[in-house]
């Protein structure tokens, strides 16, 4: 039974993304649940051990690996199914013994932008007490690595994902939109009159790509950057914001 | 004339809040320029201070207070005027001298987020070269304080003004609506059936005030709230989200 279980966001790729608070809450956490692969990419394993290593945290490492997921399942489904089967593996790595203090995830990004843990974690019975120490997510590590505002005056801005992007384009009426968890360039299948696009890789880290520009100039760019990237690599991590130029 | 002009995100309450990279900025700055009233407020002018003395800097401190905004002028003109004044006011703080090392400046959540600063800094002439440390969010601070994820599975999120809302509601095919800078509860003129509210002031320090449930149920209560604080403390600082139940 775990008591308190804390979701502690680490930021993109650097450990100094890390804030006071978070390195406060590594240090006293009694143990650490930590994803060993298949979600999660070796580069991104040996950088929460150079967080946990920054911080001066003694906590106890439990790993556990993520599941598959399934094929055959519709989308809503197969998310689900994934998360309470993730729960399961926590329970597991953490053993019949009641943790004798809390047990913190280390989340990429802040966990609460497209990130399944708070969820996943809804699911654990009794639900523990959950606390939750926000993080520095790639949207803003993409708005400070260019040096640009995310909004305009006083203008909305939509945070969407490259699955509702090919499905509903970019709305004629929306000036400002961040694309994440955009595996297929979906920015390549817009009209790119008047968009212009500012897109990372590795937000944060020393490998860190940048590009920006006119979409119709830079689409073929990014596109080509980012394949050659993501083989050098073995995985990327990618978003981008678009922006609609006033008519 | 400055070189170099950094923009430390500093988060919303708490020097907690600061990361690694933002602390490593300002022990590095040769002279922070601090707002010292007008928009900012006393308790705000407290916070940078007891930042700047966690973080163990002992930049110079060259202080500025901001002009008023003349509401003579029409929206866009007049926030347009008001940036040129306070890059003016700048310049007048630092003086003639060459500075003799980064010049920074320590911006409320992030430095793209809803904040002027890189608007003004783009101003100066020659342009210096900008670098921007991102800082938690009001938008992460309170998903944090409330423990609730900020998108729905794979769903889409819009941020937006007070203003905004007013000028257009929430739209019918909006799930997730996050509003900031809104002075005059205007969830209030929302018809409220189906709506839940996430509401937070004060998000991240001491004071940290947090009211949730159907909107219908606590709309009163939060405007209640909110005015009774604004009046102890003189000052508010609030954000709220909105969510549409499935129909």
């Amino acid at each position: 039974m775990i008591k308190d279980l804390w979701l502690i966001g680490i930021g993109t790729g650097s450990p100094a993304h890390v804030t006071l608070e978070g390195m406060q809450a590594l240090r006293e956490a009694a143990i650490i649940l930590l994803p060993l692969k298949g979600d999660d990419k070796q580069d991104l394993a040996a950088l929460r051990y150079a967080i946990l290593e920054a911080a001066g945290s003694d906590a106890e490492i439990r790993t556990f690996t993520y599941p598959e997921r399934d094929p055959a399942l519709p989308y809503g489904a197969r998310v689900s199914a994934w998360h309470d089967e993730i729960a399961r593996r926590w329970i597991a790595a953490l053993g019949p013994e009641t943790p004798p203090g809390p047990v913190a995830l280390m989340v990429w990004g802040d966990p609460a932008l497209y990130d399944s843990t708070l969820r996943i974690a809804r699911r654990l019975t009794p639900c523990p007490r959950l606390r939750v120490v926000p993080g520095i997510t790639a949207v803003q590590a993409l708005t400070a690595a260019h040096a640009i505002p995310l909004n305009t005056v006083d203008g909305p801005i939509r945070v969407t994902t490259g699955r509702q992007l090919r499905s509903h384009g970019f709305p004629q009426d929306e000036e400002t939109l961040v694309v994440m968890l955009d595996g297929a360039c979906s920015f390549r299948d817009l009209d790119p009159a008047g968009l212009h696009i500012w897109w990372g890789a590795y937000l944060g880290s020393e490998a860190q790509l940048l590009r920006a520009g006119p979409l119709a100039d830079t689409a073929a760019d990014i596109t080509a950057t980012r394949a050659e990237a993501r083989a050098r690599h073995g995985w990327i991590m990618d978003t981008y914001l678009l922006r609609r130029s006033p008519a």
